[in-house]
């Protein structure tokens, strides 16, 4: 392994670090920001991914949209005192092709309610691709595939 | 830290983000080329691990049985709607001696039934002895070690 | 990412997977070694820790005190049945300062009851500081911020 090869293993297993906690600490206005200007963000089904389905639950094209949807969030959800916690693993990271980097990741989030109960919220895995732009790395286009078909109730949060 | 300790260290990693894939999208013909020719591969409890009882749930003592039972898996399932979804953490890479590198990893395994429900299917640890093998590394010996003792729901897929 | 940047990461890394092995094989003897002599260590819930409150559910101000709790809880269980599984992951490595390298990482821990049932039993977060201590890394400070306020039943165990 290059020292290339290890620096980029390394940065990126930080980078999903950094996603999961700006998700679970609630800063919803940071999460946009890892995604590049014209990224392709989506929720969707394990079914739908695998018949190539192209729409999902939740879909965005560009980062505007992510940044429309936080608002809207925000506007929708006054008071949200359920709390999640994310566990990312299994990075599958392949070879950078045209300065594109394939990644899969495993998924599992935790949802403990006000009450104090935990609940298993979402299983899945994540088929990204990943850009390097300046200091670090973005996401061009993210894949939350879920291994759920009950999904009504993930719309509120992004994943 | 060596180089050499630095990259053995990643490439574990990776296998075992490889096998949690392999596992998870039911790759199953994939599966027994992660071993050795005569590896020793075993599903077991937390008390017969402990107490030192050789046998398993499930157990191979070579590469061609895994093959055998992936093909008796293929023929008795002929539809199964549930997923598996795999988080493998807290590696516990050991010094390698005579060229074979223990590692020790807990696991969980997420199980989404096809009405969407998920539940925890297994709590665990994996206790292996790796080798490398040509380009990559391979598992000579892999101890399943079940927290759980409700085991026969686990007799119809690896783990 | 320097070479020294790399080998803490992964040194660290290492540390939470012997940390969790540790706690998940109840080798509670040696948990408190994990810690400088004049650490703090905390479990508390997320309310409590934003809101900036000091006292937890359980609360050290030395490695003394850990050692003092481990043989209460020797005396206090002769017999716990269950068993413990850490999932640790999505570390977030922060710049070292003054020595002191801040930590935050997500935490899941799931629960095996005799009978064979599992459930989830912790989700948080753990922010943490390290210090370098001869040859390894030693906690001086580990906060558990625990998701869930259902927190009675933690009192017997480290997390």
């Amino acid at each position: 392994m290059s020292p290339e090869d290890i620096t980029r293993r390394l940065e990126i297993d930080a980078l999903y670090a950094d996603y999961a906690h700006c998700l679970d600490n609630d800063e919803l206005g940071a999460w946009p920001e890892f995604f590049t200007e014209d990224c392709a963000y989506r929720i969707t089904s394990a079914e739908n991914f695998e018949a190539g389905l192209p729409l999902g639950i939740v879909y965005a094209t560009s980062k505007a949209m992510l940044v429309d949807r936080v608002m809207a969030l925000r506007k929708a959800n006054i008071y949200e005192p359920q709390r999640y916690r994310h566990l990312i693993g299994a990075l599958k990271i392949g070879a950078a092709e045209d300065g594109v980097v394939p990644v899969v990741a495993n998924l599992i989030v935790v949802r403990t309610m006000q009450d104090g109960e935990m609940m298993l919220f979402a299983a899945g895995r994540s088929v990204d691709r990943l850009v390097r732009q300046g200091e670090g790395w973005k996401f061009a286009k993210k894949d939350i595939v879920l291994d759920s078909r009950q999904i009504d109730t993930l719309l509120s949060i992004p994943l």
